[in-house]
């Protein structure tokens, strides 16, 4: 089968490899109708994590093609959207809610791989969720976006307690800070703050129920964000891009008590620990674990009461994700949907 | 009248400071009946904090004398306990639970010094909680740890979201360490781990409800916390060091999911983003707001449903401060109180 691996920085090549077999009992075998390139995918390409041949694609929906013989959730032919961790849905942690870290966790991205046409999902049950029937051609990417960045910036904005009264701020206009926004708005929120000098998802911030936007970042965002609210901060902050500016961005424009939310994938980032003290924050972030929200978020698309999937602002096939990767990587598309 | 000094790291003076008078309407003047030296006392005694001509003590239990004309909930005469962080407890912060980050708050120490023979408390109506009547005698130490370590306990023991069915883990066995203690037996956990390499202080520990010790620190006091808990972690976890060390240890003795509380002081604090990322665990800390939990904690007390005052184990007179301040130094007092 055709799939991605990045060989180096800057290096994306698609190549034969090899067909996924199942090989536990647990596993299923998946034939992707659709997947796509994700801004945690721009680390290893821009030389930030090391990478060598690794498997890309860590986002996925299609079609069951065979399942192991323990697997009882989903057969052949069913349709299913699965999150970028592995779970297996059962283990005190998954129980708790935190499936991302799962005694079973495993990181679909760099061994499986699913910028391919087939992938095999271990623990089937704990990890993919079925869609009620097979789902319209248009409602392919957003069930796609369920699968990560969705479910990324829908756990942010559980994690920041958005909710109704709220005033949220959402740091990072990537398509997870984007996904913050429609989840604080679908959550209740009742001021949701982006932060974007970019025109385009400025709209699409607004598009998805932001209300006010704010330009500056590090302590200049800090100090917009406490003018918009009374000098306190926000109640909820999403932290969507992993940077050491982002990052304390995010703690300083929480206002004491308040709620910081963070998933971007945290690099070179290190919190001063009485900075954090006297903050006063809660925080929670990490790998998001998707899997406890999917089925919800596969409702809540399926009556099409959300769009999340309006966040791909290019559409490549396959054989093309080197231009995919170099368009977000130069900020010309928020995120790239691969077809197949 | 008599009050501490804290001339240079080391160098604890009681000498004649000026007699505190009302200044604002808010405020009242209190006579203190005890007094004490908090494990923070340590950092500049040690000379981890600059220090020059401080005025110590910000733990206070006492009679009032006189009241600005705006105070309303005490008269003279009545007994107070404060919290030591000055609060109007009317802001949209404090009517969240946040009085410590007040947005009048004001540090008690270093500027009112309550190791002393009267202090002017601002803001009396916000900090200071009357009780019902005059205290027994024997009920003062209690009444007086609720003015920060107990407070300060209970606050870490609520930030790790400690409660039935719950194993909590206590990192530091100091006098807050053990008031954490305390407060998860008393809501409710069922296992608790305390940390502590000193006889005396598993003992306390146990007195308070630990039911199992670590001896172990960092690394290693994670991996033996993880043995006692299936290899997953606390679900709650209380750090009440203030350190690199302890608070690594904490965040990682935390399952993921989990939630950690950390009321030591923060000195020289790094948190790798990483490592907090992928641990996944929720976490709040800073000053208590101890003003949030007096109604409650005073309430217990009275009643003798807890004896935090059990922690003082050496009692001296405000003019042997300086020996009470060298016994903590030396770990051969866990916490002192000075007697007026």
């Amino acid at each position: 089968m055709r799939g991605v691996v990045m060989y180096s920085p800057g290096d994306v090549r698609v190549e034969e490899r090899e067909d996924p077999k199942i090989i536990e009992p647990t596993d299923a075998i998946i034939r992707l109708s659709a997947t796509c390139i994700c801004g945690s995918d721009l680390w290893p390409y821009r030389g930030a994590e090391a990478v060598d041949h690794l498997l890309m694609g860590h986002e996925y929906v299609g079609v069951v093609e065979e399942i192991g013989s323990a697997v009882k959730t989903m057969k052949p032919g069913d349709f299913g959207v699965g999150s970028f961790v592995i779970s297996d849905n059962t283990c005190e942690i998954c129980q708790a809610g935190f499936q991302s870290k799962c005694v079973h966790a495993e990181f679909v991205h760099g061994t499986i791989g699913t910028q391919a046409e087939r992938a095999r999902i271990p623990y089937a049950d704990g990890t993919l969720v079925v869609t009620p029937d097979q789902p319209d051609t248009d409602l392919i990417p957003s069930l796609l976006a369920a699968s990560d960045v969705l479910g990324t910036g829908w756990f942010a904005a559980v994690a920041a307690e958005t909710g109704p009264g709220k005033t949220v701020a959402v740091v990072g206009d990537g398509a997870v800070g984007l996904m913050g926004v429609l989840a604080a708005k679908k959550l209740g929120a009742e001021r949701i703050i982006a932060t974007s000098r970019h025109p385009e998802r400025q709209q699409l911030a607004r598009f998805y129920g932001a209300t006010d936007i704010v330009e500056e970042r590090g302590d200049e965002g800090v100090l917009a964000i406490k003018e918009l609210t009374n000098g306190l901060g926000a109640h909820s902050v999403i932290e969507a891009v992993g940077t050491q500016e982002s990052m304390m961005q995010a703690i300083n424009a929480t206002r004491p008590g308040g709620h910081m939310g963070f998933v971007g994938v945290s690099h070179g980032v290190t919190i001063p620990g009485d900075e954090l003290f006297f903050s006063e924050v809660h925080l929670l972030g990490g790998p998001a674990p998707v899997r406890r929200f999917l089925p919800d978020l596969i409702e809540l698309i399926w009556n099409r009461e959300i769009d999340p999937g309006k966040v791909f602002d290019l559409t490549l096939p396959l054989d093309q994700a080197a231009d995919g990767y170099k368009a977000m990587d130069e900020r010309r598309a928020t995120k790239v949907l691969l077809t197949l």
